[in-house]
């Protein structure tokens, strides 16, 4: 089977020209043009960009969460993902303390397998380092391919891990060769806020950004850098949102460090002001961490232009307004975190972002899907327009202007925290594996398509072509 | 006439993969496989990568200097630069204050047409910022595509401008579209530095070392990098040698600042202990700024992995030992600074930067050719390995490890400051345009057929394929 | 002569206590109880602080400039600084280029001698850095007692000093013990943009203040900074109005630089709108440098309180509202600039400062007297409340309710910027050498009783009671 | 009884003057000269200086600790204190978590009650923040007037408290008016790799600095200083001992929190190599946090210069090499962590600070006395020489050059750091509220003439002078 496209302007992490490519099977074969056009599908893209498909590395679908489940499983967050361009998700895989990784990640391989729109993969949680854990590690990268590990400093009496766990997680992923994702927040600090706050009857969703402050995480993040940095290890630091975080990283970065940054859409244009709406509709806007003053905006999208954040996870994690996020009318500690963020992604980044001439399109490209792609071990397969790279390519015109709403959107819930909000540019075609999933609005796709991939140990997706044995 | 270059590694700024070339004319037209070899010319790059030329922004060919000329001409010079995997430069085109530039134009006009190995183009300096100088720049600009000056914070009572002249260039370069580039280090200071060393008998090369301290570098970067966010205009800080520079960049890109940083090879490999040589041999490593304390050498190069700095320039100035470095002897202020670099500028980066794990294979392609290919208009003709860019391309075969020396070197200067230093990789075979110019080691092109580039403005090569009005 | 002063509170710059002091001639001669009263003046301080008398380091009084002179000459700025609590100040000795440093002194003196109710010293502008300015610089020292040089980086064309001659400067001081002083803005950037300014219409005083930005103070003072710690000099920056400079002086004492930093009451108080008033007011407000957004007052007080500033300035140069500053009505370059503050600058320190918690009674002390007293040479005879010091107090009323006006201040001039200001605290009793010189808010000394004094160098006069030769 | 010192220089944190003292009773009457010596025993200080006795605010008297317990207990410790120049400590009262703090407090007052020589306090360590604790409190502050609690993020399982109960102390602080102090080092991490090395047999000394790297204590440091900062309370690091944690109070207290810090003479005279000797010597240099590569010294003693940091303890706990230390020939972890030093805290930094020209006298005794005594509410009794003062004196003869040897020192144990090192200047004579207790290099007081003092809130006893209300 073979697909043209023509006409495009392809768009990778560093280059911008016009060509046709050439799909054979599942991959890219050939880019160029004057392609014979008589045995192949032809899809045309005048006047749009071709971009590789996103690579999301931060999603929460089919998880259970302070006694609800999200609203998005793995069938209905891949769609959506592929409705706004996204072609390959990392999700999380949640560990129980105590319980085998093993089982938690035969539960996730349940929850996903048959069920995905577009390729998939896991991160794993890391609750504790007992002798167990260290016995299945090399097995979990080996044999499942999960070179990434996560480890959350918040969460008190839930996900916390104490700084022991941290440190020899990141000792331990040196040696293995994973990167250590933290949740950078301190815990202690949160859990002490929230119950004063509730002590005080200050009950409502603006508390739960007042009682998870900046410092909060700018410590933390300096703490996870600083032991990343003793341990000579790697980190990737998820959903930063604040100045005081970035400022961490970018030291670290500065002093030599192995350190990696990753923002949302969330933080680079939306505030901590969505929290006071009335009605309870503060309470879509929870975030963990929360929404920021306005002013952190420029911060993020700065960092982002000079390197000191890399990537754009949506930290897709959905719950209904009715009956979920409700669940905390009384208390917005019970308000479940997260929100609807995986088709929205690259639509936000591209209109707010290279639209508004934050950040340029090569940029767009690399912190929605290259740089991840690198970082995760799915390179050069995903986050790729180059031969051999899957055809996992997103057909983007720039010229239409449309708006969000949770009435046209294609996650599950019931609410969109940019309902209303008209962007620039619009995806036309998706491409999963060199077939069209996404085309006049519909999907066209088959569910179960979507496959689960072993991914490469930490730097070693970036050294796949590389043929010099010093290299 | 066509081209095809089967099983190289093609590398870019951001993707690493195999495939085949196919070059028509003067441009690649496509990469794939599978082409029809009959009626074209093939090149076997089993074993090697495939760059996008190198593109060296900041050469110094048959220029005056200290009552002496640069040994190598454009002839010399951009052939020695093809023998080293460069296929553009961008040469400093020197002015005089209180005459017309566009005399200046003309005379590098007269010094490069019909003597060029690869194609060029020309910086200009700007000296002060008369009427005149004011009247000339649209033309410039809009008829000989330069887009770039070139301003002197030393060299007193030669090159140097004051403040005024900086700053309004800065403003000027902001409404017309060009990039400011500053030699930065405070002659004041330096000037009396160097009378004081002299008055004391202070003759030695390394004296011109210990005349041009990091603080005098740091400052003036510092006050450019200030002017220039005062000014909202933008900023290329050549040959950037020292930690005190590299941080006031960084600082001021964090503030939202649109700088950039070159570096040079030898910053990044030599130290000012060469300086120290017995019997004058010193000499041949001075460069302003000089040589510094080997503990920078890791700043560099971190900034470099980092983002703080985005370019290599060769600052490609060459003397000779005998006869013109010898002019200093009995007076370090005497002997013509630069050296000899344009030819080695890719092979110390690669066998430093890559094969010792500083930087990857897409940084180093993208620190030695596609930013400044972007900086400086060339982009996307220059700088890229994509469907209508121009075929400069380069096969470079990791495997060899080879030897420097000014014997087999094609610089015309008698010596070099790598001399004997074994480096691994070596270029095979260089295109230009289409044309094989290099291959087993000899020149095969025509000289001539590089020819001047007239240059986009400031940030609208990076726009060239956009086509979204809003971008 | 004996002199007792009971009941008060003594404050220095490191203790607090309830005592007596006896004054025997000039000097302090003992601090207890009991002290017998017969043969003694005896002064209540029964709920008063007692201060040692302000030391004002920066002052102009007689001056010209811009084609007028300072409405204050020696007399009524000295006897206005009396009624303010300060019983020191140094004022600013200006030198032309081309003439004997000689001459200025003697002018200087001329201006000065028999006509100062306070004693009183001078700083010496340095413009150049001649073989006649290095032959003198030695007399200057030893004879005149002048261990202070003051370089200006901004008035170009009038005042400014280039970097060569800023930098001889500091190595000049070092070598003589001298303390170098700068006003840190880059001159050649405030020259093009008040001119654009003016050829763009902008007359009014706001533009004054908008073509001074904190960008010229910050790179200014980062690059006296920087000269200095090259030239392993001593440097004091006065006036230093924003958190851009502040920064900078941080930076380089937390290398271990030897630099030291003065703001003045206005720069902590007041802000950039009063610029904005209309009817030509903003006149009155214009200082350089100028005003700055509130947002600087914060860090200011923040520098003071954690040792990054060390010393307040009145920076007193005042002009009449009527007839010197309308000489700028049509052209703000044409406002004298500067203003009346000599009187109250300890008033404002104390009641913004110490009664609003920004800092303690004893940082007061040392910042408005002890402080500069030791940098400058003056100290232990003025700054301190110990044996052998002058008598030069002051008795401070922390109760008393004022309202600062130009109807009750001693200036010669016709406004005063805080005009209608309430602050708590009054001077109640001030002795210079022993000698009441207000009291009941009337001058009750000599004009002339005020005298010339020759300072120590820079660091001795910290060790004149040393006795340890390693001290 | 009256007491005259006669022709000494008295040095204050401010001031420097020759006058004579007059103490009557416990106290300090009169300042100044010509007092009858009939009834009063005179002491001549002629040719030394009279600095305010020192307050060291680090002191483990009789402390179990590892199994065994310091073998200076208050009577041996204090006396040693007071023949080295120190006139009051603050000793750390230990608790244990789940008893009332209130047996702590009593236990410690049973140690000390009658047996010291020099006056005395308490700060208390707080291990956790139970209801208990919280209801004890406010007892500790107003009855025993304890106004400082110490907090340890290092020794995990013994006293290592968790982020919770560190950010609970600092707002409980805040409230009640205390100041809180951290031993900033990160447990966890140390915890992990002190087992790592000993799992790979590295039982040696200098184990125990290999495995408390900077970044532990300087991820520690920031975190502390973060929470102080969120909690907007005040905060008092303990023995600071590298640049990494120099660099987090700078930049707190640059931010404008209240932020303290203390090293200690070790840290700035003393490096890692001493853990390197033979024969277990090693041991003798075994505190925590550890002794750091020597360029960290440079940075403390800048800091002490520029104030970044503010006071010097002696963390004195001193363990016998014999015996004690010995426990850890074996095992580095069973080594008793600490020293003695409180008999040569003031003498090294005289020697090492003054006499070098590192820090001037005044700051000498601002570090080593009076600036401990504002903090912990025990001025202006006490780090004063002024009116009502006590008489808490050191008559400091710096021409002396001394060896200090455990031959002479007059702690018990068996050692001395500083062993053999020749120091410049020594006490001559020490009075302890108007009795001398140290002259002729005996001890001439009597045990138990040194009490427990109450101390006064956080900040009150730098107003306790202060008469108006707005202070």
């Amino acid at each position: 089977m073979k697909t043209i496209i023509r006409n495009g302007i392809i768009v990778t992490a560093s280059d911008t020209y016009e060509a046709d490519i050439l799909i054979e099977g599942e991959q890219i074969s050939a880019i160029g043009s004057g392609f014979p056009l008589s045995d192949a599908t032809v899809i045309d893209a005048e006047g749009c960009y071709i971009f590789p498909g996103g690579v999301d590395p931060h999603t929460h679908l089919d998880m259970p969460f302070g006694g609800t489940v999200t609203k998005d499983d793995f069938t209905s967050g891949t769609t959506a993902a592929a409705f706004g361009g996204t072609t390959t998700i990392v999700d999380f895989c949640l560990t129980e303390k105590g319980k085998p990784l093993n089982k938690a990640i035969k539960n996730w391989h349940k929850k996903s397998k048959g069920k995905a729109a577009i390729d998939y993969s896991f991160h794993l949680m890391i609750g504790e380092m007992s002798d167990e854990v260290l016995t299945e590690l090399p097995m979990v990268i080996e044999e499942e391919g999960i070179t990434s590990f996560k480890v959350f400093m918040a969460y008190k009496d839930v996900f916390q891990a104490d700084d022991a766990t941290l440190f020899r997680t990141l000792l331990k992923a040196k040696e293995l060769g994973a990167l250590v994702m933290v949740h950078a927040e301190n815990g202690d600090v949160i859990d002490y806020l929230t119950k004063e706050a509730l002590a005080n009857g200050q009950t409502d969703p603006i508390y739960h950004a007042l009682t998870r402050p900046v410092e909060a995480e700018g410590e933390a993040t300096g703490r996870a850098c600083q032991l990343t940095a003793l341990a000579s290890s790697q980190l990737y630091v998820v959903h930063v949102s604040c100045e005081e975080a970035v400022k961490q990283i970018e030291r670290a970065r500065r002093a030599g460090a192995d350190i990696w940054g990753e923002t949302c859409p969330q933080y680079l244009t939306l505030d901590i002001d969505e929290l006071r709406k009335p009605d309870f509709e503060g309470a879509k806007y929870v975030w963990s961490p929360p929404l920021r003053e306005k002013k952190h905006q420029d911060v993020l999208w700065n960092a982002l232009r000079t390197g000191g954040l890399q990537t754009i996870g949506s930290d897709q994690c959905s719950f209904d307004f009715k009956g979920q996020k409700e669940l905390g009318i009384d208390d917005f500690t019970k308000i479940p975190n997260g929100g609807p963020m995986i088709e929205d992604r690259m639509s936000i980044l591209y209109s707010e972002g290279v639209a508004e001439g934050k950040i340029n399109l090569n940029q767009f490209v690399d912190v929605t899907s290259t740089r991840a792609a690198k970082l995760f071990g799915l390179y050069p397969k995903k986050g790729s327009i180059s031969i051999g790279a899957d055809a996992d390519l997103v057909i983007f015109n720039p010229f239409v202007v449309r708006t969000i709403s949770s009435e046209t959107h294609h996650m599950k819930v019931d609410y969109n925290a940019f309902e209303g909000k008209q962007v620039k540019g619009a995806v036309e075609v998706v491409l999963s594996k060199g077939k069209v999933i996404i085309q006049d609005n519909e999907y066209k796709g088959t569910v179960g398509d979507g496959t689960y991939i072993k991914r490469a140990k930490y730097g070693q997706s970036l050294r796949n072509a590389a043929i010099a044995e010093h290299v």
